[in-house]
């Protein structure tokens, strides 16, 4: 490679250190992940991070089958009288739809909404579904787009359309609907960690922050490259709230009529901008194995010379029957430039094989989480390969907790919180009265939210740091995507 | 089963021979495939609707992802002047779009449509990014919901929004566009019969029936139990018309700037209004086993008695490794009951077992199509049980030919071709003028228009029987829905 090309590389994204949110635009838009569109706020999801979304989508949807849930499809547009019949709920989304006022060429009756959740329509079709205690539990999810007004917006983080699944389930009982709300949280703990390689903090969500009409909000909680925090995944126990509103009722064991307990739950592309942020350098991406479009990449060297190409073709297909593979033949680039472009990429293997190899019956084999090369005899080629792949995913998820064990802090005190997020942001722990006021105080002073109350607890102490009341339990504080 | 249980089921599904269409709308109802929702024209799709959807999905991903297409992500709205861009395009959707005007609590500046098609926010990408012939050909496709206002709606036929797949790909040469085109059309027409056992004719649409903006459009064309044609699929060579109107350039093999070639293909959730309605009978839905969402189905008879259930169990282990297989061990129902509910969802085989046949080493198995019984070695089940599943999805496809041929009528005057309408409608080939004066009027005094002029041409005679100009081509004519 020339040093022209280098340089070149090099110059394509910005340092993380020197600018973080630059950095994240600059790997984003050069790795064909994603592009804004000519719509203010929303964006185009390219094949690259499309192939990202699938692969997560296809873990998710197997654990969901799984566990009894089955899919279905609910209309994009909620007339503006649903959307209204649970009042916190209008109170938390009114602000940030988009509203449909003509179809065709004729002004509508009713306003209708692009759904920016579907609580409400799906919970109007339950009440026309739901007849005995025989029908329970309802176990659905969707997958689809939806749409909330954002006036600030950056791709895959907060965008005015991203795309999502949504869970919806009915239950006889509070404990079974608190069961299914945990249940699946835990699946999307258990995604983030085996799928994703990103470690995260589960527990319930504050007052303030939790849904728009729930009774609780459960969320997992992952910390960036830089500090701040970024909600990956809620799960609701709604209890009767919706289930009243909307007049859901079934006759139960004895005959009577009765409101189901009700939850809801979420993940969305947004996972996508968690994965850059974990465990992306100042090289460009570095992809987790288990949802890298492309988990291997082949790139012949000298290939014009005999038997290059015909190897590099043979590893492929080889490589190709268990693993997603490229081989990168393209005659217009060197190895080079190759190289670094699937770095970019973030490619957790790559595979290169010439003439020298080929004598030694050898590839060299690179690893892009550690950078780290090594020659590997093409006898135990996909044995290695294979290998590797599990390993850079352990290291990730390693790499992810030591980097957020590092940055979580404790504090004592209202100064030590502001010290720390000046110093150098990341989860705080701290004991926490609970109470709006001080929630409401420390934002407004810091930026601060509460991500969450962790099941996991520990006893700081009794007092509240940020207003001296009793504290009642440990929370997690952090600056948030 | 009591009399009164098999009255009942009786009385669910209105005879085919007496309403057509409200046979249509009792098995969509009660077999959970559809709702209507509270949006006029909205539908919402039920779990086995959905599942059916999910199988034709990943029969057509496989097959575009085998052929190098790749998914990507485009936005739900498309400003009103991108959609002004083309002149034909915007007059064919124009009327019916439903559009967003206001987001959150602000008017917008420019009014949003929701997306009927997105050949043109795509193509305001595609400029973005394509620059050089190195970059060709572009091969993208999405899954995604549209919306397209419609006055007169019915359940996966035509709805105000459906779900669909819309490939999208731009091509150096006008040769390889077209051969894009008819390889996708040729996809559509062996998913039909691979996966849907539904027979079709595949052909040109005439310049009154192509997509808004094409230069050609092909179509596949299914002929339903009522004699009513369904356009199943379309595949659009659409030339420069809008590469041009989106100022879509590239660099040449000469180093000059040219406008590339164009294509747009899709298919949709109507399909499944066409599987309903090609291999539906009196009893309900017959589904065709490779979509089937449940392939197979075993009821447990007099499962009180010492044994049934284990077994039962056990063979469920057995069939679902390589099956999708559902065990009916609901307790709050009789085996006749079950035959029937499972009948009429259209499960393709039905497994038995009771005392007497685990006596015996043997279960029943029934097939949905033809209503046979047999008993079958349990040795051997699973083995007759796969063989059966061909069988079945053989049977269908031959079937369905011979109710097409059987339907499908050669006419040579305009009284014929209105007679055969008036006496049980079909499938009409004749040969045509292909001028639009007798393509109105044709449709005016019968309701019939041109589904096709097929690949498969047959030299019927010299004029047009219907207005007596000399003919051009044979052509496939029917009401359609």
């Amino acid at each position: 490679m020339s040093k022209k090309e280098k340089q070149q590389f090099v110059n394509e994204i910005t340092p993380m250190e020197v600018d973080f949110p630059q950095w994240y635009t600059d790997v984003i838009l050069k790795t064909d992940l994603v592009d804004y569109s000519p719509v203010r706020g929303f964006m185009v999801i390219k094949h690259y991070g499309y192939a990202i979304w699938e692969n997560i989508q296809q873990y998710l949807d197997k654990r969901f089958k799984d566990t009894g849930h089955k899919n279905c499809y609910f209309p994009l547009l909620i007339p503006e009288s649903l959307l209204k019949k649970e009042a916190e709920h209008v109170e938390g989304f009114a602000p940030e739809v988009a509203w449909v006022t003509h179809g065709g060429n004729e002004e509508l009756a009713e306003r209708l909404c692009v759904r920016p959740t579907s609580e409400t329509i799906i919970c109007d079709m339950y009440s026309k579904w739901l007849k005995s205690y025989r029908d329970l539990p309802f176990l659905f999810n969707q997958w689809c787009s939806v749409v909330r007004w954002e006036k600030s917006t950056r791709p895959f983080l907060r965008t005015s359309e991203f795309l999502w699944q949504e869970g919806h389930t009915l239950h006889e009982t509070y404990e079974e609907a608190q069961e299914e709300t945990l249940q699946m949280l835990n699946i999307y703990k258990e995604m983030a960690e085996e799928a994703l390689a990103i470690p995260v903090v589960i527990g319930q969500k504050s007052e303030k922050e939790k849904f728009a009409g729930a009774y609780a909000t459960y969320t997992m909680e992952a910390l960036m490259h830089d500090g701040k925090a970024l909600q990956a995944g809620t799960s609701h126990n709604l209890g009767q709230h919706f289930t009243t509103a909307f007049d859901i009722k079934y006759s139960d064991r004895n005959g009577e009529l009765q409101n189901p307990y009700h939850t809801s739950w979420g993940v969305s592309t947004r996972l996508i901008g968690g994965v850059i942020m974990v465990h992306g350098d100042n090289r460009g991406l570095v992809l987790p194995p288990r949802i890298a479009p492309t988990q291997v990449v082949i790139v012949p060297i000298a290939s014009h010379k005999g038997g290059v190409n015909e190897k590099a073709q043979e590893l492929y297909s080889d490589l190709r029957s268990s693993l997603r593979v490229e081989l990168d033949d393209r005659e217009n680039y060197s190895p080079g430039w190759k190289f670094n472009d699937w770095e970019m990429k973030g490619v957790p293997v790559r595979v290169e094989i010439g003439p020298k190899d080929i004598e030694k019956n050898q590839a060299m084999v690179f690893r892009r989480d550690t950078l780290e090369k090594e020659a590997v005899s093409l006898d135990e080629l996909k044995e290695r390969v294979e290998g590797l792949l599990e390993d850079i995913h352990n290291n990730l998820l390693l790499k992810a907790s030591q980097m957020r064990d590092e940055h979580t802090y404790y504090v004592k005190s209202f100064d030590e919180l502001k010290e720390v997020m000046e110093r150098r942001p990341g989860f705080v722990k701290a004991m926490w009265c609970e109470e709006r006021e001080c929630e409401d105080r420390i934002k407004a002073e810091t930026g601060v939210t509460v991500r969450c109350i962790p099941f996991e607890q520990e006893k700081l102490g009794d007092t509240c740091p940020f207003c001296g009341k009793p504290a009642k339990k440990m929370a997690y504080f952090a600056k948030a995507y």
